[in-house]
């Protein structure tokens, strides 16, 4: 057996909102990171083609890498040889084949901290070691070259998430150029997690290979195509660690599913499916970032992208687990607490997620303004 | 970076046939072990159902669990508690899996050589070190108790597979038994790859499971159910490590595609078809027992189950990667070189597949008579 990891407590989380909608509760599940919403039509419409005409056998498909290609240019300015992105069974084994290439155990990977859980425990299931930088609201809950700059001695790592998870919080261009100087002249090799990207509402997030042509980006089609359940993801790796994560992906993972590799071609045309979520999502994130400070709850995140909202309760709890769990059993809102994100601070921290519908929203508002009202006065 | 691992030459092989037909040329696809069948109709029927009346979010399904779980009854006559089957994007994932949560880095885990190249190098992607055990004819190219019991040190664990890759041979049942045996009482965990299973004709290979309960099962819709490209397999862990497999799960991978598992459960009840690709692979079979020996082809593994003959071509080539290459060169028949299976001996077998129809057998089998007869005339 390996290094202890951690459960995910937002599993907990909706295994009782489940228990409770079966009971005949109401539930708003804003615990996962995950649309709503379904794949695209054109998407789904290529899946029903697909299923009738194509027996699928192991197979990557080379339009669909050509097209993600193509969305760098496009997107970012940046050319990338599509022979460089390896299609995976979403961003988890990407972010896994990405490790592995990169680095061996015992090496150190920096980490902001709050961050995405499986960052940590996958690390550690590879036997390599996190190196958490606590991030607080005044870096937006981010790491910074700074941070990076004044680690000694310089891991071999470090992953970066803009916007990021839990907090939805955006590294800006000249930031990001900076960290890509320090990795380069420390040898820090960089893993940017770029699957919010296309989320946002400040501006375009923009892309690692920018600013460093030899980092690995982890992408998917999980959040902004709203194609959750497909399990196709990405992964872009520099030329010289290409025939590794290829012959990784090959022994440990094979291929992505075909069909969700057709419908994932045709859904990266719905522009017009997609914008239209990306207009809830907006409309839901201003609800909450008025409502919020209305129910007590001031000191939160920005969220320039994702579907997050990171909240400070430390005023009303120092144990955000029981303290979810008390608020779904209370008012059906499901919220996923802050430990998971971060063992040390998060005992004070929430997120909501508001990838729902905009009448979700309104109606979890609803239930959560007494609620609050009621412990903050009695405080 | 991590141990190097090899390269799949089957790979290269089938790009070379993919480009020769792009030329005109007539290929015969027999280098991969796929089905060439696709998914039953009732499962291709259920997927078109769902997707259009399912958004599909992360989700496992507790449906398809109990009818796995129904199937190591009705097949094995063993009880598998739902919640101890892991529902994965692949037997491949099942297999890291397997490991990570049996094993630690430095690890030793026995494997037969000739086996599946991915075993080899996902031990060594995962950092564990693989004891490979020469396994020729006279163990019809099997581990036996005997190998284990020989071992000193003995290892930690061991993965058998049964009907096996390259090979085909199956293990009888009084063996599984004695190894079952020698593991318990030298310490040795279990691993036992079962994705074959459902594909033999000598009667049925017997489950790990009835002798073993405390070894982990790997298995997956690819090869019986015919649902290569949709990427479904699953992991049976015992109770002491099903908490840390399953927190590897949601780290490392998150779920198995919706749709995937939705097809699955209806693929389960599918029987009348999927046996009708047996009797296809049955006939392949008998006509290739018959005309390889005629081509000079007399030591050859005994297939009992999947869909492989790994024959001997020692007496014309010690290379089988080009042997292979130029056997697809000039008569289309795509095979897999031995090297992929034992990096000793494999440099004189080849692995032909015949999970294809039967009139491209009886194609093949036209073809390679008169280049065999060459080839052995000129010895």
């Amino acid at each position: 057996m390996s290094a202890e990891i951690d459960p995910f407590h937002a599993i907990a989380i909706s295994v009782l909102a489940h228990r409770l909608k079966a009971e005949g509760h109401s539930i708003i599940h804003m615990e996962f990171g995950q649309p709503s919403t379904g794949a695209p039509a054109a998407a789904i419409a290529r899946a029903h083609e697909v299923l009738d005409t194509d027996a699928m056998g192991y197979w990557e498909s080379p339009a669909l890498r050509e097209r993600i290609a193509r969305h760098y240019v496009e997107t970012y300015g940046v050319t990338v040889e599509p022979e460089r992105i390896v299609l995976t069974c979403g961003a988890s084994p990407a972010l896994v084949l990405a490790l592995s290439a990169a680095f061996r155990p015992g090496d150190q990977v920096a980490l902001a901290r709050p961050g995405y859980v499986a960052y940590r425990n996958t690390l550690k299931a590879l036997h390599m070691e996190p190196v958490e930088i606590a991030c607080g609201p005044e870096s937006r809950f981010q790491l910074t070259a700074a941070h990076l700059e004044a680690l000694d001695p310089a891991p071999q790592g470090v992953i970066l998430a803009s916007p990021a998870n839990p907090t939805g919080t955006i590294i800006a261009a000249e930031e990001l150029e900076k960290i890509a100087k320090v990795c380069a002249a420390r040898g820090i090799r960089i893993v940017s997690d770029e699957i919010y990207h296309g989320l946002s509402y400040v501006g375009p997030a923009r892309s690692m290979l920018e600013f460093a042509p030899d980092a690995l980006i982890v992408n998917s089609f999980s959040k902004y195509f709203s194609m959750v359940a497909w399990r196709l993801g990405w992964l872009i790796a520099p030329p010289e660690l290409l025939g590794r994560a290829r012959a990784l992906v090959g022994n440990l993972f094979l291929t992505a599913p075909s069909l969700s590799q057709h419908a994932g071609l045709a859904a990266m045309d719905a522009r017009d499916e997609l914008e239209g979520h990306i207009a809830v999502y907006r409309a839901n994130r201003e609800l909450l970032l008025k409502a919020l400070p209305e129910l007590g709850l001031r000191s939160i995140a920005p969220p320039d992208g994702a579907f997050y909202i990171y909240a400070y309760v430390g005023h009303l709890t120092d144990d955000s687990l029981a303290f979810c769990k008390t608020l779904l059993r209370e008012t059906g809102v499901a919220t996923a607490p802050g430990v998971d994100f971060d063992p040390v601070e998060g005992r004070h921290y929430v997120r909501f997620s508001f990838a729902v519908s905009t009448p979700e929203i309104e109606e979890a508002l609803k239930r959560l303004k007494p609620w609050f009202a009621a412990r903050t006065s009695a405080v």
